[in-house]
């Protein structure tokens, strides 16, 4: 099968080169790139050299020539590439925000400063996060669920808005917390630091080395563009019955939207996301006041509930072979998941007993955008889930 | 004016070392260790070649010459020195947790395992965060406030306790916020990552290069020694009448410390501290809240706000010559601070309008220690409180 | 099949796990670890959680399990482990310099201190940089020729040496040049760099994060124990006929190694050897004086001579999977090249046209040590050479 | 008195900011900058705020106000300004290329693609590179020798050639060797490195974190600019008679270049430059060859001769407080400089006994440019060489 991907000369493009490279499926790239067209993939970026000659095309011949198609464009260019894979029956996997937001034009308005050109993609499309959404793609992918790859037969049209990077992390992270309805009504705090690849390929000062190495700092301070997806997810998560009857009843302004803080930060390395969410606990499981005179439960009972927490960790995510509950005693670490699809967690209770501290770590690159992608990639054509993921990280 | 360093083969000692020799009051240095007593301390670091040859002392010969003495030692080995420096009327500043909680041994003892031996010695010592005892410290220095060092006059002898680094840094973000009562009753969390040298000269696992070098982690969640030390010094600074009459009042239990949450990371970086701070607003400075659809305030309330706490910050911080409340646009970035005494704070408002979100940054070994200590020393002797940590820091 | 990895929990052991996993011949790990025996692998390098949950085992109880052993053992250990596969059976593939000396027991007493205890083992090793020895390896592996993996024949037990990093790197950086005699006489001058794993996992006051982040030094200059096995490299490929008829002739005390000069630095980063090659061309190669007033050769007739030798190499090594001679105007950059097992390599001329200037990157991990232990047993087995080494590496 | 720098907003202008900032002879400064005129300093680089408000005038306003000038523009644009000073009397220390040559302007034409506009200023100015020139620059600045900086009187105007960076690391290694005559023949090879500010401010891919984070790599290998100021420089060093009678002779061609490959890399840290030189012996210091087995001779000789340079080098640079001649076992590191305007200088013996490697590190920034502008500005005014220079090193 071929892959083609438009704007392969953009980081998160790059990226999915070298992991479609690996993927036992695909046997031939096409290749886009505006800024390029008509050079090599390697005069570009020399890493390729040897390996990926490939010719870089303008986006319009590439579509023909593919079975499924990525775009990794800048926000806002999606669409149109979006109906003509539609239209010829491909399916179209957006690494942009374009299709993060199903039918929410307003959310998408508010915080990319653009309206939908075409409504009905969106109706259609489906939000790339897999562990939470792969029903819903593999529904979408192959209606009758009686055709699979391996009959030879094609998937549907459809498509996958990718993740953003935050979200994948923040959501992964919080998600059996919601769902399992431990969380309470407060506002969920998310503190998050990105590698500097998180700011792509385009040269900006504050990426220049002698101003971020050796450095740290916030950014967009309860500003940035992930707040929304994330808050969306959130909400989602919490109410998973919500498409069916009976669903928790939020304020209509709330509905689509959980109350959260979310502050990125830049660290000094060049991949992953490490990120420290605040989650209040619902008052049923905070550990309970004792009266007398310590402002804090016994270490004992937060040890307990500590080790259920991870347990529930644990098991609700022990059929998901990217997403690795660690064990007591280890904390999430980017360099850990370094270039691989996982996304490392570790869960604490403060002194206090009724915040969860949830720490988790993903690739920006890779889990993040990329592999992610090919992830989605896997889920619509049946394949393996990690086929072309297969890649164990280094500690070092 | 001579000044000893018991422990200066440590990386806070030798910084110590650094900042006192370009001190204009200080002719001298004194300098001891235990695990080089005898060697020159330039064998240890040769960054001192041509500068630094002294030689290393048992800590006991250096006290008697000494005009000030600072121990750099590790926590719980403080007592004795500070006993014979207070027999001597010497100035004892300590770099250790020692006498950093007053007579409060409980807090002390939980988190550092330890009794006090000499419990007077802790009656009478002082917590060195300038900013916020600088007062203090001057009284007991110069109980009669008519000598100075000007006129040759020589300061009492009292223990300084220099503060943890990320205390610091946290405190003085949320000072102003604490003092001028705009914080409510929620947890304040505290999200905080330092360089490697905050683990100091001792050779761990976490610190081999390449286990942390591009790489991110969180550790001791909910665990960190600093906890207890951020959380008192919170509770000072929002009842700093408690000592008169009047004072606010908590449950006993709560007396002492605010609730606080504190997360430490490891960043792939040599020095800095970068906290960010989440603080609820107490209800009457929160944005109020409209009827009708949006969850969120007008951003135009948001941004008065917002520079209506720029401006409260930046005329509370005026007269303190090494915090530097950053203009609207700018984040606390570690890389702006290195090597130099200051705390940069930048504030802003989540889109909610009831959290405020503060970031402070400073040098972990400078004002987070040896800078902070010297300007100590500086307050004690009536010096220029900014005489030998001139230093402007470089951006890149 | 089944590798055994003795000294799994050293990184050069680590990485050869990472590899292992990932390749289609290998069903099954046997690793050992004297630190840690008993305990599972992912217990001391959490990167391989969910992937690797291998019990270590002892040394001796690996071996009989095993089809093929990898030693990863400090230097001077390996010899008792060699014996015992050879007894058995099985091919042996050792990691330290132990077998890197053929039978030339003085080089290896002179450097490493020690004598041979059973030189038989010696006389039947093979120094395994396959790009050199791959048919003596082939020959020793499988003397008939007739038999092959596919056939389902197991290969003859021998014993390789797999090559050191910096060696790797050198000798494939001057190897098209001493083959096609374009050498001259003198010393050649081999400057390189190693990133900080070049030190393994031992926690040294030199890998400590904070004293070698952001710097650079150079380090053993002049003795550093790599310079003989280098310099035999050097004397084999400029006489790869010596050992037939008509071999040049050298000084005795000169024939086992060419005069070099070899000096390492440590650069702040994980992976990666740079090493920049300045070798002295044979008279008839360097552009010939002319006579007048400039003191170098035109650059045009540079420019030619530097595009011959680019295509000498290129050609040298087409055949090469894992050598890429870059084109004119990129040089040799370790990032291009980390976590592969490629050797990237450019070739310059000095402006008076009298010197081969060479450029060569590896991942000191992996062409440096694991991945060429891996293509050693790709070449053992008679699998495709690139077999679990086919990763392609990231630019960023 | 007041300093004035055109271009105050490149690296190497707001270096010089930050160091006459802490000049205890300069009162103020005046800035220019083109792209920010009208600005404050602390807009543009905001580790100034609270310390340098000034504002960015035009440089034609600049002159009028200032004691002395230092232009810190790109190559070729320093001409004008220089007349301008001349004219007025003030001292001009430029910081570009510009009056790096002296009279010989083909050498600058050739390597910076420019001819002179004004040839008598470049017949006056001299090359700042202070342990070599000290005295010629203070010959030109007070040709009297009456008058100095104490009485008040001010130098006469004159034109300084500040060095570039890998030129004042090379040759300070070397001068020495040069200077006594212990340099053979043939070609000295230096191999460099620099940290990325050596690329300046602009934002150029190779300078873009994700792209050079973490990596090494060689570039302009035998095209560098500094290729003829290290070779002349070397050639001035081994003649230092040559301005007198009796002086050695050179053929024509060579006179004012000493034959040298100069190497330079980028590696990933932010400042400091580490030279490995490669010097051949004269005939009469090589340890001479014994007949017999061995072709290196013994160590002891080569440990004899290493002492004896040791401390010839050691002797040499006695009297300079800004060259350190490390002691035995130690390596220049430029971690160990940073920020100072220290020269680290470490030599050694190659085990043939007939090369001379000796290793050297600065910071560039500082002893590589602004530092060693200051210490120029200092020998001109007749100032303690080191005022304004004293900052000590940190080890981490």
């Amino acid at each position: 099968m071929i892959a083609g991907i438009i704007g392969a000369t953009g980081y998160v493009g790059a990226e999915l080169v070298r992991l479609l490279c690996g993927h036992p499926e695909v046997n031939d790239l096409a290749l886009s790139s505006t800024s390029f067209e008509g050079q090599l993939l390697s005069d570009v970026y020399p890493n390729f050299l040897g390996r990926v000659g490939t010719k870089l095309l303008k986006a319009e011949d590439l579509i023909g020539e593919s079975d499924v198609v990525f775009a990794a464009l800048p926000n806002g260019m999606a669409e149109p590439f979006a109906e003509r894979c539609m239209d010829k029956g491909i399916p179209f996997i957006d690494m942009s925000a374009d299709f993060r937001f199903d039918d929410d034009e307003e959310s998408y308005k508010a915080w990319y400063g653009k309206p939908y050109t075409n409504r009905d993609l969106h109706k259609n499309s489906v939000y790339g996060l897999c562990e939470l959404n792969r029903g819903k793609i593999q529904e979408k992918a192959r209606p009758s669920g009686l055709l699979s790859a391996i009959d030879g037969g094609k998937p549907e049209a459809l498509i996958v808005g990718n993740p953003g990077c935050y979200p994948t992390c923040a959501s992964l992270a919080a998600y059996p917390a919601l769902v399992k309805g431990l969380v309470g009504e407060g506002t969920i705090i998310i503190d998050a630091a990105s590698g500097v690849t998180g700011g792509g390929r385009e040269l900006l000062r504050a990426y220049h080395f002698p101003e971020c190495n050796d450095s740290l700092t916030a950014y967009k301070v309860g500003a940035h563009r992930h707040t929304p997806e994330i808050s969306r997810n959130f909400r989602k998560m919490e109410s998973p019955e919500k498409n069916r009857d009976g669903a928790k009843e939020y304020p209509a302004q709330m509905e689509n939207e959980r109350p959260i803080i979310f502050t990125p930060h830049l660290a000094p390395m060049n991949r992953g996301i490490l990120a420290t969410l605040y989650i209040g606990l619902a008052q049923k499981y905070q550990i309970s006041r004792h009266d007398g005179a310590s402002p804090r439960p016994p270490t004992k009972e937060i040890e307990t509930l500590e080790d259920d927490i991870r347990t529930l960790y644990t098991q609700f995510y022990q059929n998901e072979q990217f997403v690795r509950v660690l064990p007591k005693g280890l904390y999430a670490t980017t360099g850990r998941v370094r270039l691989s699809n996982y996304c490392d967690i570790s869960t604490h209770i403060d002194q206090s007993g009724r915040t969860l501290i949830v720490t988790a770590a993903i690739d920006n690159m890779i889990k993040g955008a990329a592999g992610q992608a090919v992830q989605n990639m896997n889920i619509i054509f049946g394949f393996h889930e990690n086929s072309g993921l297969e890649y164990i990280p280094a500690l070092f």
